[in-house]
């Protein structure tokens, strides 16, 4: 039994279009993703799905697989659906997921450490889930993951990647020390990373924010403080490429 | 002598302004640089400087170093400086260069092949200068390096990098892979890039489209394919990651 939901202003809409900003999000509990691969994606992860919501034109053409009984499945007109998508060429469908995110399970572990570029926060996921990372942690001052542009540079990977939001990620951080965690802080007056001794099979590579860098209590955490070498005159590089080149030789021998 | 110029509609702030999108480069043979940092560089780099562009209330606090004398500086008013720049809070210093860039010399080599989004190439160009790359090779369906989105990506490495473009990217790598370069082509269906043979001292890697990946004739000239390791669910990874992770690896025993 499909709902059929023509107007804008139909409160549901303007309950789910409010999941395009933070405020909104965190008022409900939800999150919502867009385009066909996303949504197949999403419903197959472990999040919760809340609604999934499928324009006129694409319901006999959407191929979900099999859901729940209990799913609330939507059909909703041109201009609704163009209401509460973030996109210029709305694809058509969507999914709101409740925000219950996957725990890291596993000790190969990325930190972002106020990491704030939505498209960067949203590459790094990417990467880290082609890299074999167990898991990610985001201190609060990260950007949202859950921002649609964020949702949409992981191209996926947020319903793969196990998710941890610590209140203090220097605290976090600590502990994992305790348990014999390497923590291996990326910062430009660190040394050579490629001369780095061997961090075994636990550890936490720390990336800090694009102007600033790893914060001082997460650095007074740090068991390695590392740099990649620059030759020419540059003098940083991207937050993400950083990440990806240090994630990458981090896992090679894995 | 510096030359005041206060209207917006002056006939050579019509021309600078022009400079912001690809047709008026060409037709001036120039682009515009902005920012005290991207500005310092650009004088003392190899690339021919045309103007020095101060806003006002910057005369006395920008110190550009000793300029030659030939070199025309205008002072703008507020107004005239905003309609040359394409930031939303222009720092109020600017240089109009000629499009005559360093020429690539040197025997490890990056080549793009249609990477068409401007962040990416930016972002890779700083890349390569950091990795130590010897110059890249843009084909000419690459997103226009002269741009002011890709200028900023790039934080300075359009001048220090050397770069060619030229007219068939397939031809000129054949030519080079003729005077003994390795090519090696970064493709989703390659061989393990970590099981590579040891490509020498002479090599291009090259980079593909975001969508589409190397195009044929290119990947026809490679004398090796070579796909990054995708753990997780991830398909693919960013182009600029993906160019980054290869090139330090690369030039990690130089």
């Amino acid at each position: 039994m499909m709902e059929h939901i023509t107007s804008p202003k139909n409160p549901k809409i303007l309950a789910w279009r409010s999941l395009k900003e933070r405020k909104g999000r965190l008022a409900h509990g939800s999150f919502l993703v867009e385009g066909d691969r996303m949504v197949k994606e999403a419903l197959s992860s472990g999040f919760p799905v809340r609604a999934l919501l499928i324009r006129g034109d694409r319901v006999r053409d959407f191929d979900p697989g099999p859901l729940p009984e209990s799913l609330p499945c939507c059909q909703l007109s041109d201009q609704a659906f163009a209401a509460v998508s973030d996109t210029k060429t709305p694809q058509g469908v969507a999914a709101v997921l409740g925000m219950q995110p996957i725990s890291p399970r596993g000790s190969r572990l990325l930190a972002l450490d106020c990491v704030q570029d939505p498209g960067n926060v949203g590459t790094i996921l990417r990467t880290a889930d082609a890299a074999g990372l167990d898991g990610i942690l985001l201190s609060p001052d990260c950007a949202d993951i859950f921002a649609p542009k964020v949702l949409r540079a992981t191209m996926g990977s947020i319903f793969r990647v196990g998710l941890s939001f610590p209140e203090n990620l220097a605290d976090q951080l600590n502990a994992l020390r305790e348990e014999g965690f390497e923590i291996l802080s990326s910062q430009l007056d660190g040394t050579p990373f490629y001369d780095r001794p061997d961090p075994g099979e636990k550890w936490v590579l720390v990336i800090g924010n694009e102007g600033n860098g790893v914060s001082l209590p997460v650095q007074a955490a740090a068991t390695q403080r590392l740099r990649l070498p620059m030759r020419g005159g540059a003098e940083s590089l991207n937050a993400a490429v950083a990440a990806g080149i240090m994630m990458y030789e981090l896992m090679k021998g894995n």
